[in-house]
């Protein structure tokens, strides 16, 4: 297989492109479709701050690589999610990365902020583990922007996060979340930073590529509370679909964006409202976090 | 396990509603489905006479014998295909199903109609038969329902069909084909008559069940031509997640149905015109059956 671009030995197949590169035009390839990501949907400009969490793991590191490349100024934004070995290794990777880049990173710990870490909130809350720590993970990641002035939080959610993510909404034809599912979520409210996801174009696979030919150190495990996830069966859905059918997961993601994500955006958006009680935005009285940081509280008591 | 209603023994447990039945009651709980599709949809009156699309597989002749057990007028409508013995024997077991119980039976020939049986179609066309078969069938059943004076053609289509044409469509967001996804298409022109679906409410393995307890005597091999189609990996994607969660393909499908369906319907309908060589209906100039009979036709001089 020759490349795509300069006609030497392919390093990598990308089928559903129905294209082959060698490692140089590969990254160059992965870098093309993060700005196209950014210019397409107005993510943000060269002259903002962008606060790029990191959890330590391919895609997030990645993203984060790319952008310091392109010279936009960006801080990483760590959440310790207290989850035993694995969240000691993710934090240091992150740390290791921030380090040898020069650049800032912030850390925010789960456990302090709500009480508990994450095996603990799995235990007081009965519910499964996913739950209350995306729940604690867009909370904290918005309240960080806000505190430290950054207009936007960009997170490395890739094509098959994405797919997957969608994959669950339309089985389950969730339409609060449905027009929600966007490479790019608008502030609606002041206390609300806007959320962009510059890899959606990109496949785990080719984050992994990039990752890889860029020697980026990060942590290779899975949270050890994904094993059973839904989202990981979706994932494993969509892998065999797109075996069978290359571009399965690109035409079902991109898709919905183009034709079907309209017909589900609501003519009202959601009214925000302050949280009574820590002041950032719930649709209702008291926001998720604080019920949830109450809850875990009261039970360490 | 025992059953539901009765409390004897059960022989059939059905996963999804939670619930077990003996075979009287399962019988009775299937029944109740198609009559609570019939009335929720407003598919028939009793007063008006129906023309069953009956294939000679499970899931027509089980509908047709709910139908006649409750007494409507209805006309089986069979297509003989022409696919090799399959056809053969299918059409042998709707005239001994329609004899032995008495009801009209009317039979039309693909070949006769198109100018050639399904295989010669697929090899004219060079396209999957699915294709040209599916829309033969269309057309000739509502032709076939005009032409005899039936207002009405019912399906067998059960809940598996229709959760994997559903799948099908979301996957690609064919949004074409979303809002004509229904139990019952109205008639939108005075040459298209109304297409209901009383068994979208049981599933495939109800269908075999109720036609196995009725001693129906059905067609078990599949189309010859089905094996590799995208609808049978999409039926199989949907039973093992069905396998995981108990009742994903009814939620998937009532809940398109129920909320997102609604989505999707056009403001406007499609201009329907009749065809300028037989007088049918199209969206063209002339119908996709007219250029398909045409292009059969012609290779065979």
């Amino acid at each position: 297989m020759k490349c795509r671009k300069c006609g030497e030995q392919a390093s990598i197949e990308l089928r559903r492109h129905n294209a082959a590169f060698c490692a140089d035009d590969f990254l160059e390839f992965f870098r093309k479709q993060v700005h196209e990501a950014i210019r397409k949907h107005r993510m943000f400009d060269r002259d903002e701050p962008v606060l790029v969490a990191v959890s330590g793991g391919k895609d997030s590191l990645a993203l984060w690589d790319v952008l310091i490349d392109d010279g936009y100024q960006t801080t990483g934004l760590h959440l310790d999610l207290g989850i035993f070995e694995y969240s000691v290794e993710s934090r240091a990777k992150c740390e290791a990365f921030a380090a040898a880049r020069g650049v800032p990173l912030l850390v925010s710990s789960v456990a302090e902020e709500v009480g508990g870490p994450v095996p603990v909130i799995k235990q007081v809350t009965r519910r499964p583990p996913c739950s209350g720590c995306g729940l604690s993970k867009r909370y904290l990641l918005n309240r960080g922007a806000l505190e430290h002035g950054f207009p936007v939080v960009a997170t490395g959610h890739n094509l098959d996060d994405e797919a997957a993510t969608l994959f669950g909404s339309v089985m389950h034809w969730q339409t609060d979340a449905l027009p929600r599912q966007a490479p790019a979520l608008a502030s609606t409210h002041p206390k609300l930073v806007r959320r962009v996801k510059p890899l959606y174009r990109l496949s785990e696979r080719e984050t992994a590529a990039y990752a890889f030919l860029r020697r980026i150190d990060y942590i290779v495990e899975e949270c050890p509370f994904a094993r059973g996830a839904t989202s990981i069966a979706h994932k494993e859905i969509l892998n065999r679909m797109e075996e069978t059918s290359p571009g399965a997961k690109h035409n079902f993601l991109f898709g919905f964006l183009e034709k079907a994500r309209p017909a589900f955006e609501r003519a009202e958006a959601v009214a925000l409202q302050e949280c009574a009680r820590c002041g950032q935005v719930t649709t209702g009285t008291v926001c998720a976090f604080c019920r949830l940081s109450d809850q875990v509280k009261r039970a360490g008591r």
